[in-house]
């Protein structure tokens, strides 16, 4: 059996202010760092040894990770920081409040928003891309003016077969640090929810979730901490 | 021009206590987290923009590099953390205090420990090495019972060959977060610096030292911050 850990970041300021904000880099909160370290004590007590961690380039989720990686006392591992863990492109919704969106465009709207699968938030115009070099490395082609979760679940699934799989596969257990739309998209992948299923699913800040895998990856049990 | 800095971790609780350590994995004091972030700030003066972070396996290195990041903004840059940038191994004198084995062994001979460039240590016997899981990944081959600068250097140098020098060649300045005995092997060769003359080389906790690199990667420059 082996051992796949999933953890959203701790509170981010965008969380605690209510916006959205998708690739957007912000910082966690004091409550957020609070949670990264109950989360690392938490997943400490399971004494899970794990091969890697994975997260995405935003601050969030790689300030929970290190955080958790000292409590667990495993910080020499390899962290792999990739921009397809991102959290979902809110495209021109980000830095928008939520309420404020809800009474300008409709309760309806922003739930189809915010859960939908397929629904594409406004796109960004291509001037209002913001060209970092963490994603102009790679050419033109990373950068998204916007994402349905379809789009960043198609995004997250090269990562997923290439790099974390074939970990699992050669019996290490994989420390999964991401956001909350990206790992919506890894447990409907994992549990085989359906397109319209995936629209009640939340995931909680900093509450690891541990899925045990047999060994052709299929889940044969999980659990939270 | 191409730009290498080279940092020792900040102030760890053996540094304070005047012991040896190698590669025991003692953490920072709060004097040495202060330096990091002294460190981090002293970066982000100069806007260096990096292409990667290099540390070791060691939580007084790479805690300094993470603090570093989160100062200079880079927290998303990729960070190889490898046994080949520990510090150089003490063997049997790990966690003696230093003056103690002054008094025991004189002053000559632990200068020579110290500062000599091929004199190794007294060694572990292989019943005190640590099978540390960091280690043992790599079979029976890399945990050492102790070494003279001399292997650290040849133990460093592949690295720096296959994974440092060929990201300066390509023009992204690279940031190596490392250990006393580790930087004075790289200065070494980077200074070709005699084998008697690197007896006299200190290299002081949380000051980053600059490297201008032309392009076949020949010193034109260096400075502290």
């Amino acid at each position: 059996m082996t051992e796949l850990v999933l953890v959203r970041h701790g509170e981010s300021t965008a969380n605690r202010d209510n916006t959205y904000t998708g690739w957007s880099d912000v910082p966690l909160t004091a409550v957020g760092i609070a949670q990264a370290h109950q989360a690392g004590k938490r997943l400490r007590a399971t004494g899970l040894q794990f091969g890697a961690v994975h997260t995405s380039v935003l601050k969030r989720a790689i300030v929970t990770a290190n955080i958790m990686l000292s409590e667990i006392d495993q910080l020499w591992l390899p962290e792999y920081k990739t921009w397809r863990l991102n959290e979902r492109h809110y495209g021109a919704l980000r830095g928008q409040n939520k309420d404020v969106t809800r009474q300008e465009y409709g309760k309806a709207q922003v739930q189809q928003w915010r859960r939908s699968f397929y629904t594409v938030p406004p796109l960004l115009t291509p001037a209002e891309l913001d060209h970092d070099r963490r994603y102009t490395k790679y050419g033109a082609a990373v950068e998204p003016r916007g994402e349905s979760l379809k789009m960043a679940y198609d995004r997250i699934m090269p990562y997923w077969i290439d790099e974390i799989a074939p970990r699992l596969l050669d019996g290490q257990n994989q420390l999964v640090v991401a956001h909350g739309s990206t790992l919506r998209a890894m447990i409907k992948y994992l549990e085989h929810i359906s397109d319209t299923g995936i629209d009640g699913v939340e995931v909680a800040n900093g509450v690891p979730i541990c899925y045990h895998l047999d060994r052709q990856l299929h889940v044969i049990g999980k659990e939270e901490y």
